[in-house]
């Protein structure tokens, strides 16, 4: 009988695992809450207006149409047992029992507000698809609610916060600017002539902190230059219903809060019955197994493996990818009895971009690029990244109208609910 | 002072309205209870994964940009009061009273489901974005379910009901078959080989009421030779979670009925308090005016008015522009104390398309189509008459992918809810 594979997770990891045991004779079964892949480099351009939420979602079985060893069960999982290789899984109020020779656990990472107050109920979150629609509705909602409001409640209406020095921080405080600036302060009456206000809060002193200095600074200036307040050295206390409240005291009037600083493991690392590391995480051998789970392999975003500076792997997208792809050929090894391998990461560098013609790049983790050349490769990479040619070409046509108009023709305040006539939703 | 134009709704007759009085010198108020305005000729297509909800919505701010005596208000219309000419508005629980001069009801219709036992809870309709959406994650859901059940149940998930011979229950059912045919068979392991069961029902004798005979019989050709099942002289009696009861005793196993057979008029006819005509459309005279209220208009779906054959003008799309666009022109000739126009319908013709290279058209009501040119015709017309450039361009990009590829690549289960850490939904 052929050996069975599970794969929780249809993220960066669990994609690139699948595709590695396409010719291997195993019987794999992905498992993934969701009917689709998710692009998340891509999710700040749907929750400000400038692409459309299924331009970056990938439906899972047609990614695997043609691999015939491979099932995919859209299903939550609830429980994993070991001991017995089994777990559990659920759909629309049914459950039932799966079976695995190798588990391979690839189920990303969710926010981490790290308990301060107000987050969980106020903040914003990037990290879903829904996190970037609901987004997008609260902010076109507030502005259309501005209408109703007095000049002092406007002002904790239009300040919109982003919190967090990474890429996605940036990025998204560059791209909420570039819509505030072009789109909405010329349909909003009462916000004629009046500046954006965008504020970007860092708890450190920097942005952007595995960056050479140099890019960290030219981060810095081409924020400001494009108009975005940056508030360094200083975290976030509290935040209300209509405050942000900073360390050194300051509060700062506003509706909006969007939190990018920092993830946990997802809440299933805790079902393998294993001690976790900082933020969750699980620990794993330099082969990815789970250390005294040898049938069991973590990766991304969930997995804990210190590098050779004995520092964790970074939870990004390349060393998920890499750990996926890794761990599934460490499976087919073991199947024919050949030593796995050891998890060894190839840094292509990083880079983050921070509104039109604005980024920055570390290319190989030596060649320093900032401004428009940073900027092109930003959009070139991220565009040959994206799965399927219908929605590469669809991005593309949004990129260059919206490059070209200065215009987010996406600013849709769409809910899903019941439908008009009856209260029960499909 | 100025005349106060308030036009309710921002559906095809409120957008022409609001469009010729751009160079009165009137003020004019739009009101819609979205901020876009929805191209409802290709739901159908958003509910069958050809085209992203976005791609055929448009934001009104934008489309008025540069209209300066026009302000947009999104809200709820919650009463109209004819008597002291104003009307209370909704928004995020605030209500305000706004005055008018003159006012122009838009509000289009609802679905009407005659009271048919079941409907209401059960059925689906495609009046709206989000009805489309919810057809979509219905009909994706009801497959994913089908690995979780046995042969018997698998039959009523597999079997889709579109009722109504009309332009949108022919498009529909040609689409989901399509959809069946092309996409959803070949990635569902347990539905390979198998025949799609697309079935449209009608309650009376023929396809396309207003069409001649000759494309009658046309487009039911078409809609057999592609696979759907037709079922005339059959009203729809009942219908459950898993069936639909047909007037002749037939049931049909099936957990997905799209209603498409029949419209009332939007319940905001009833704030007017005049007596309502057969589907609460609201009587107006042959310049649109509301008898006994000289200064409230009427127009489109809402609008009861009687041709020259004695018949009630029909609810599509083409009437409601007219009538917009003349109930306008009655204001400002009012204005100038000329006397008003009274209603004569430009009639271009009417088309409906079946699938892929398959239509009917009728031009100018004398011009018989069919098939391919049909067709040509329908993708020509749409595209034009979709608003905005970059909407039009991402249309052409799904269409061309869509017809050479055989695919859909929308098809993903995207519910908006609460985000990942907390219940409350900005």
């Amino acid at each position: 009988m052929r050996a069975k594979v599970i794969i929780i997770g249809a993220g960066f990891g669990g994609l690139n695992a699948a595709k590695a045991l396409a010719k291997a004779s195993v019987d794999v079964l992905l498992i993934d809450r969701h009917n689709y892949h998710t692009f998340s480099p891509l999710l700040y351009q749907v929750a400000t207006c400038g692409l459309e939420p299924e331009e970056i979602a990938y439906p899972v079985r047609g990614i695997f149409r043609h691999q015939s060893n491979l099932t995919f069960l859209m299903a939550d999982v609830i429980s994993i047992d070991p001991r017995t290789k089994a777990l559990r899984v659920l759909f629309n109020e049914q459950e039932r029992t799966e079976h695995y020779d190798y588990l391979l656990v690839a189920a990303g990472s969710t926010t981490n507000f790290f308990n301060t107050p107000g987050l969980d109920e106020y903040a914003f979150e990037l990290k879903t698809l829904n996190d970037a629609v609901l987004i997008r509705n609260h902010i076109l909602t507030l502005f259309e609610y501005a209408g109703w409001t007095d000049d002092e409640q406007r002002k904790a209406l239009k300040t919109l916060v982003v919190v967090g020095g990474g890429p996605t921080g940036l990025e998204t405080a560059g791209a909420l600017f570039e819509l505030y600036q072009h789109v909405l302060s010329k349909e909003y009456p009462y916000l004629r002539d009046q500046q954006p206000h965008v504020i970007l809060v860092e708890a450190t002193d920097r942005l952007l902190a595995p960056y050479p200095e140099s890019l960290q600074e030219a981060a810095l200036k081409q924020l400001e230059s494009l108009g975005v307040e940056v508030i360094l050295n200083n975290p976030v206390q509290k935040v209300t219903a209509d405050a942000v409240y900073l360390k050194d005291g300051q509060v700062i009037p506003s509706a909006t809060l969007i939190w990018s600083a920092g993830v946990k493991a997802s809440p299933l690392a805790q079902m393998l019955g294993v001690e976790l590391q900082r933020g969750g995480r699980v620990p794993v051998l330099p082969t990815l197994q789970v250390s005294g789970l040898d049938d069991v392999y973590v990766v991304g975003d969930m997995a804990y493996l210190l590098d050779a500076d004995n520092q964790p792997y970074p939870q990004m997208i390349p060393v998920a990818q890499q750990q996926g792809k890794l761990a599934a050929k460490n499976i087919i090894r073991r199947l024919r009895s050949e030593d796995e391998a050891v998890f060894k990461f190839v840094d292509r560098g990083i880079m983050a971009t921070i509104g039109r013609s604005r980024a920055v790049a570390y290319i190989y983790n030596r060649i320093p690029l900032k401004g428009y050349i940073a900027w092109v490769a930003w959009l070139v990479l991220h565009l040959i990244s994206l799965m399927g040619f219908r929605n590469r070409v669809n991005v593309l046509v949004n990129w260059i109208w919206n490059y070209f108009t200065y215009d987010r023709s996406i600013r849709v305040i769409f809910k899903h609910g019941a439908s008009s006539n009856r209260h029960e939703a499909g």
